[in-house]
């Protein structure tokens, strides 16, 4: 039976401040990327996610970022490997730590924003993360979606989740076409159910220029932040199982 | 044979300032108490602490703080039990990150400055502390030197090191002099060597009013960042070790 | 012509994330406090707000606040005269390097959260904040609504406004009665205006005994962060305005 | 008489960290870029230095550097104009509320590490700050050593100061030979004062090539933090002194 794991973002608040619905998301998602307080999240809000993913059966994974509270981790910083390696140690520690305390396991570690940008360009920072990764949480999955990421990954020897989107389009060499082109996007959300429930089934996307090209898609990433995510989250997951996919964490 | 522990605050750099000579330091103490990022501490500066502490033979501890950079977590702050334990949890987690990653044992935890304050004040925090130790590291050693925070450590089943000063004076209730009071310090050496000496040979402690007061004396805190610190590590050292107490890790 | 500035905390807003509803309180008040950047706002949120508030006419306000931003700044800290006197005058500066970068005049300052209950409790702190104001902007109104702080404004020589609320009760003495306390909040919208009329019109406050006390109301502080927060506001100032009450800044 | 300003970063302290000996410094220099809590420096030390620099009879500008005090502003941050627009206001309005509170001018504005590059690198950036400081403090002056910063400057019709290094040698188009190429330090101290002397008197620079290209001196940057610092400062004064030169702000 085709599987599929389906994942957000998560635990983006901080202080006073609240981002997102994550109660509702959880009920339609599979695994959670959870923000490390760096670039979102603090110790409570962690504590506090991480117990309502638990609760509702949710994979819990760290979301470690670049150490930018202001610009959201969205900013690329000019940071050397060791540096990489350390805010990531750092976070997925402090993660783990927030995973002992509730009760569960520490499941994924995904980039987030810049920092993940920042190792699709750069193969010395996507090894970075993934030996910091391997360090503290050796057993845990990473999920990619870049080439160097993907590599450094599995010279670390770990377990690799390969991540797609829905409203993103594909290029002939399966990478996303850059939000800076036209087409980027896929607004339609038919479209969008349609090129997941391939890539899970056939495992091929049809690129931006009408080719079919083979894609390996183990878990999908869904926006929370975005209107409209819980609704697409709950249609695109009752699509899925209708067509036979388990959607499950991995 | 006796033996006593001799612990030191470190890795109380940040960035690009640095503070205290920890390299010069952990040639002559058997556990270091490792500043968690709140209060001092990076994640660069912490894992070059930890290798340092590792390379020497030192065992490592979490030495988590209030979440004050600017106060160096010396400024009490009015916090709920709940954020004292998800602070400590994330910290902990943090710092166990970092022995994961270095390969060494996570040793022990002590808290650091107004956050050690708060739960000699308020038994509701030392329990937070505790429980969150327990929850992240439940194998770890807690190192306590106030009623509170031994009571929240024993009745969440930690292992407890009781801590020990040898420049400060104590009461008839074997508690510190407070420094706002005449002969809080102890300011000559051999005096500092010979209450040591007596706590660990004896178990015992001559108060400032003479009396002679029991005590439990499992690792004796070195302030680094007093000027001759290192010098006074070793004479102090080299005392008991002459003596015939060994001085090692718990 | 009786007259009553209304004014309401305002970019709270810090990086991505957002709250309260500015725009829309700006239609109904007519002074603004702004965040400086410690307990909440950034550089990029100031001067989007002041930049609101000039279009909209409404008076800019400093609101300076405890260097917490996890806390939003009402965790009280121990901090010192000298430190509550640096950070108010840094970031009374810096909302002064705001309003010249927009072209509005600094028109008032008010101490946020934790830090107005501090000088609240204790008079070196007040003193602290007032005279740093005076320092950095003399001629701006400070508002008051404890008795330390209107001792220290007026020593320092600063034009003082008093401040009322419309939806807490007050005590014998013309203070408020503590939250803590039963009666302590009025629900009741009408008799919330009505309350604000009568401490403009007569100068006196029907307090929770029964007895009408003197009070000096210049300005009235709107919660912007309480549901329902923008059609209080309209609704009181159109209730005063009936009533010949100029709702304009002092 | 030929003049030459000497100007040096300082106030680079945070919190309980110590860096520069700021005292000894000041007995030599004759204006200060004072760090303004963003990549270093806090309310407190602000104070201090502001102080410290009055006292001295030294100039007092303002640093502002990038939002990082981890990686103390040198660290490349991907920022949009009008971030950098934003944060050049606030700090150097946080520092004219510190010379105000302390009595004195704000004589300049002077870019701090990573923000100084980014300026050099992208023409927007350096309107940004040009932009900042006119519609803060139109007043004063601005330390450029780049041609975009010095565009900027001009076009927002600032008064601007041209910075020259001692310890650096210098290209054929009057700019610094890069770190990265051989020889582009100056490492001999009678050499380093040589250059200064003749970029002073004869407003020209022998170029690593050999060639003699003119260049404009109003004032020269001293590293505070290197050692020798102070001996360096005193040195190059007095010589200048000795060759004629009235060494003073501008």
């Amino acid at each position: 039976m085709p599987t599929l794991d389906i994942n957000c973002d998560m635990g983006e608040s901080f202080g006073a401040w609240r981002m997102g619905d994550d109660e509702a998301i959880l009920r339609h998602v599979t695994s959670a990327n959870i923000a490390c307080g760096f670039h979102a999240g603090d110790p409570d809000v962690m504590l506090a996610t991480v117990r309502a993913a638990a609760g509702a059966g949710v994979a819990v994974g760290a979301h470690p970022g670049l150490p930018d509270l202001q610009g959201f981790g969205r900013r690329a910083m000019a940071m050397t490997a060791p540096e990489i390696y350390a805010l990531t140690v750092y976070q997925v520690g402090a993660m783990l730590g927030v995973t002992r305390a509730v009760g569960v396991p520490l499941h994924h570690v995904k980039t987030h924003g810049a920092l993940y940008n920042m190792t699709a360009r750069d193969a010395s920072l996507a090894t970075a993360v993934a030996d910091a990764v391997r360090d503290v949480a050796p057993g845990v999955l990473i999920y990619v979606a870049n080439a160097n990421m993907a590599a450094a990954a599995e010279a670390a020897g770990l377990r690799v989740a390969h991540e797609v989107y829905a409203d993103r389009s594909y290029q002939d060499d399966a990478t996303l076409t850059p939000r800076s082109m036209p087409h980027a996007m896929i607004e339609d959300v038919d479209a969008s159910i349609a090129q997941v429930r391939r890539m899970v089934l056939e495992r091929r996307v049809v690129a931006l220029s009408g080719k079919s090209v083979p894609i390996a898609a183990d878990t999908l990433c869904i926006h929370g932040d975005q209107p409209g995510a819980v609704v697409f989250a709950e249609r695109i997951r009752r699509a899925l199982e209708s067509d036979g996919i388990a959607v499950q964490p991995l």
